[in-house]
């Protein structure tokens, strides 16, 4: 039976879609998953009532959390991503054929488990010989590694619930120390038109200037996230995203959102969202 | 009393917000428009139940409407706006010291009085001695003119009701007309998410190529509007937005959205607008 579902962005506003059909619910220890059909969007992965992944646009996401730092690193061969359990971040990382080696350290089964299942064309990274895809908690898989990554990608739900310690000041710590003397971090930094996200934006956008000589925010436009504007912040050791960023490498992929205008336009930010990182 | 009013972007999906109180509502012989309050968004002005204006993001539309324009413009004293009743493209336009005359043109004087009442910030333009408001039909207005403006702004409703005409490749013609031979026409263009929208962006983006030799298209994120991501397209006869924008200009200026970077990052497109266009 079809219903509507309004995703609350605030007590008070929300995104609101038809859901033709509930396909699929399950309960892990950390979240409740829903995988729903829709006629906008197609399927949606939900956690915990929050839209994650869309058959339509989760390209814009997962374009954008990965290839501004993997265009911006000159030659990415190791990359780790925390979270992106459904795969889509690690499908587009491994789109470079210089990267040797992509690690996925999902908390969460569940979702790896729903998206190979429901998101088959994200999921074929999974059997990627290039992919290891750990289930663990990827701030204890941090604490020991060393000199080890290229790029880090964090792509974590809201910071609320298991993803919480992925917005901490320990946490990018130990992201810089995992990262070798050129390597390249970038999180996922929510929606800064939402009043209560904007100081855990600040927040972050302060902490990674304290870590890392070179601090990029940008923004993509994703409609099925909160408010549409979507946050990301690159902290980088020593490449910078605007001089030293090779264009011709962009050459001969075939990208839906990213392109080689985009890879600078974006890090332009508008006005207001300048002055909320200061 | 509150209430919840959802905006359908398109039969199955919209944008949700709680409204704490209805202040006004009256009928036109065009409209309808409601005045209400919200939690999010303090004040909105709907038309036909469409989000025109809200208190809180309006800054982003009408700044992104203006100043790419009056900006690749060298010197601009003479603009004229076709809609924008609710003075807030008019407030921008005024902020530019060099602009000697601003006409608005709107269809109902409805739309003028109610921002007169309720948007009063915004309506204060309307008593600028440069300004001179209209109540007459933006399309007959331009017919008589030839050779007479720096800058046009089409700043209109979705192309349905009274505004489908402002979609039209024979008022893009009158607008051209009715520029200087270096003139710069911006519209809206609606936004490139929402697929029954996207021939309109399509056709509008091939009518002003037909039309003028320098035609650029850009993005703002509007978080009120359909599904957040807004297109704005810029045809100019003689500048050209990147290579003749003299940065220096934007100095001294206040803005919330608009600023230098973002003048030259938000004509980057991403790739699925690029590929609608052509």
């Amino acid at each position: 039976m079809p219903y509507w579902f309004t995703e609350k962005h605030t007590p008070t506003r929300g995104l609101t879609f038809q859901a033709e059909q509930n396909l699929y619910q399950e309960k892990s220890q950390y979240q409740i998953l829903d995988i729903v059909l829709t006629q906008d969007f197609g399927l949606v992965m939900l956690l915990d009532g929050v839209i994650m992944v869309t058959e339509k646009d989760e390209f814009v996401y997962h374009e954008m959390l990965a290839h501004p730092a993997l265009f911006t690193h000159p030659g990415p061969e190791k990359v780790l991503i925390i979270g992106g359990g459904d795969g889509g971040t690690l499908k587009q990382v491994l789109r470079h054929p210089g990267v040797k080696k992509a690690v996925l350290v999902e908390i969460d089964a569940m979702v790896v488990n729903a998206s190979s299942r429901f998101f088959p064309t994200l999921a074929e990274a999974f059997d990627d010989p290039r992919a290891e895809v750990l289930i663990e908690d990827g701030i204890a898989y941090l604490k020991s590694k060393r000199n080890d990554f290229d790029v880090i990608l964090i792509d974590s739900t809201d910071p609320v619930g298991p993803a919480a310690g992925l917005f901490h000041r320990e946490f990018y710590a130990d992201c810089h120390k995992a990262l070798k003397d050129d390597g390249i971090l970038t999180i996922q930094s929510e929606s800064p038109w939402i009043p209560d996200l904007q100081n855990v934006i600040r927040t972050a956008h302060h902490d990674l200037k304290d870590l890392f000589p070179i601090v990029m925010p940008y923004t993509a436009a994703i409609q099925t996230y909160q408010a549409g504007l979507w946050l990301f912040q690159m902290a980088s050791k020593t490449y910078h995203p605007l001089t030293d960023f090779n264009a011709e490498r962009v050459n001969g992929f075939d990208f839906r959102y990213y392109n080689e205008e985009l890879h600078r336009g974006c890090f332009a930010l508008p006005q207001f969202v300048k002055e909320l990182l200061t």
